[in-house]
């Protein structure tokens, strides 16, 4: 974009920059100031605010299994995976997690960023539309915008307006796209009606299950098989690694042919070094411990409910989980960091959403429903947030 | 693109992917198949192919701090930088990174992929004309694509010619970016011309020193500081960990306000997990064996000229490095394959880059001229790749 045909005026090296000062100062006065805070190993407050739904981040046959990987296959992969970046075990985690999911097979990337870009970019050309949902992660938003197609945003959770907009294309492929569970508020998209649509118009359909491995479906095995989509041939599903699974990276799941063809294309697979043997080797720990426990995942949405549960009778505006997320609403994104804080100083750490990250624009606590809490860190946890949000609460 | 008015037959669903085995037919015609192979953790090959530029992935002070973090801070970062990702060992390695490499700031990442999705978008806007290397990186390129920015395509390692589009721009803002090492070659870009022609027309300009951290500069501490520019204020670098490094992750390195920039906007730092413990330790320990033994980096450089050396010496085409790669060309990429294949039986790992991995479409094998070879693996080396070279390489 030009906005003038004239020559600007150069700027001085000192302050080529200045401009990213000037957009600080807007974010300080809209209340939208994001600081980093350091956290050190032996934190004791509560931690309602990671993605380490069933508990298994610093469980010891997890981080065993991470520190056994480093010592044994060195402390990174050394290159792509299609050159030197492919060790016996990530083929093992592979394996295992295709099996574990219900897909025919699976690629582990260095994150479920990267796991979302590839299946975007590669599964679509000039010719398909993509349907994504309007509420979906900013990496499939990105995944669309890196694809070559034309994208259509379709309102959220509207599996009736996919169909529509499915009917009226005349790309020669379609490709729909959702989160399984919505990041902010745990809801669950309409899969079945999703993938039924997508049948209907012969498009594909892809799912990004971030925040349902683990905790939805038979034993955590994911939101495709608690719709029963696993391992359809016009399915293709993305996990991280990093949420249930304790560790970081993520996979792309679904028909052979689809691995294949990311193999051989995807740029973010292709040019990007391999995961790390240590995630490798975590994520494998907390797949083989989850299989061993399956009740692990049953009890992450147990507590959620119960979360649930107790903050609306609190009076608090909570969302309903279909997964291990609870959202807690809050007038705005000032009254939400103050929330934060008081919860913080009260002993208890929450997410604390606010725009860019809601969709919606609605800020909002954010409530992890760890499959680990006992029934004495719920009451607390409930206790806190009630008390702290006579201050600052969004009423329903 | 929309080829027809007319609507699409609707496929089966079995039939929706049939068009990636099309592609995977066209790819094999011509000779651009590529397939995962599994690294045992005892390969006894000797390894030119990995990026392990110092030879430190497998050294115990890297691997052991690597498994220490996992045991103390958990297989996983459990969730973004800005939520409960950060731990002291992130800001540690952030504060020693920046001091090693002469920078104000620095911000650590997921992946080197992901530090350039970063840099690319978030120190953009739709008035800032990015000026690009032809030959650079696929995650530069698709960070350029993931900009609101009008992107130009200078030609290869051409400061002359980014002057020309620089002094011809119309928009306010604009940023210069270029690899400092290229992958491929072992090449360095003209860093000094470009960063001039960056002041003197009030541009910014962003280095990717993927392939320079480690091995160029005063013990490694990377291109930028080679070149006097370290440090700048109008002057920002990426660098990956997983190479002379030997871990994973990547980092943006720049003045504070940039930094802060990054933490507030940056999509692929707020919507992505923290990079894993062990991989922020494994890096950490790495750095400190580098700044604890800083003759590594020059010897690496070493290596490589002597590599280059004895291969042209043995009428092969190589390149003329500036860092720690040498690429020998190939007739095509079937020979290229065959020649890697055929190194590969006699004991040799080299890399065997073609198109698409090839900016000039010439299909060349890859050296990596580890500082910890030996003078008896570097005439190895040198002999395999001659002999097998009879049949398959490209003759100067
Ligand atoms: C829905 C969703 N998809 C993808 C990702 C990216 O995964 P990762 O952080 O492992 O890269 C996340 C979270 O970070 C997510 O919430
Ligand atoms: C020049 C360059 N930049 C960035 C990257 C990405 O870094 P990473 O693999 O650590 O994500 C690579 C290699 O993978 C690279 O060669």
């Amino acid at each position: 974009m030009v906005h003038t045909a004239a020559q600007q005026p150069t700027l001085a090296p000192d302050t080529v920059f200045d401009w990213l000062d000037e957009a600080a100062d807007l974010r300080a006065a809209a209340g939208l100031t994001r600081t980093l805070r350091s956290r050190p190993a032996d934190d004791p407050v509560l931690d309602l605010a990671s993605n380490d739904y069933l508990g298994l981040v610093h469980h010891p046959a997890v981080t065993r299994a991470a520190a056994d990987a480093a010592l044994r296959w060195g402390g990174g992969a050394t290159g792509s995976r299609l050159v030197t970046g492919t060790t016996a075990l990530h083929t093992e985690l592979e394996d295992e997690l295709a099996a574990f999911c219900g897909f025919e097979a699976a690629l582990v990337f260095a994150s479920g960023y990267a796991a979302n870009l590839a299946a975007l970019t590669a599964l679509t050309d000039p010719d398909t539309l993509i349907v994504s949902d309007a509420y979906n992660h900013a990496s499939l938003i990105d995944g669309c915008r890196l694809s070559r197609s034309d994208v259509h945003r379709a309102p959220h959770a509207d599996p009736a307006a996919v169909r529509r907009i499915l009917a009226e294309r005349t790309h020669r492929r379609a490709l729909v796209v959702s989160d399984s569970v919505f990041s902010v508020d745990g809801n669950a998209a309409p899969l079945a009606e999703l993938s039924a649509a997508a049948q209907d118009h012969g498009a594909a359909l892809l799912i990004d299950d971030a925040h349902g491995l683990g905790v939805l479906g038979p034993g955590g095995a994911g939101a495709p098989a608690a719709f029963g989509l696993a391992g359809r041939p016009d399915t293709v599903a993305t996990v991280t690694l990093s949420k249930s699974l304790g560790s970081q990276g993520g996979a792309v799941l679904g028909p052979r042919r689809v691995i294949r063809h990311l193999v051989e294309t995807a740029r973010t697979f292709i040019f990007d070094t391999g995961l790390a043997p240590a995630a490798v080797g975590a994520a494998l720990g907390a797949l083989r411990l989850l299989r061993a426990e399956p009740e692990r995942a049953e009890r992450a949405r147990e507590v959620a409910r119960t979360l649930a549960d107790r903050l609306t009778a609190a009076g608090l505006h909570a969302s309903t989980p279909d997964a291990a997320v609870v959202s807690v609403r809050a007038p705005g994104p000032e009254a939400a960091v103050r929330w934060a804080a008081d919860c913080r100083t009260a002993g208890l750490a929450v997410g604390c959403f606010r725009p860019p990250s809601v969709p919606d624009g609605i800020s909002r606590l954010r409530l992890t429903a760890r499959g680990d809490l006992t029934d004495t860190q719920i009451a607390d946890a409930v206790r806190i947030i009630a008390v702290t949000g006579a201050s600052h609460a969004d009423r329903p």
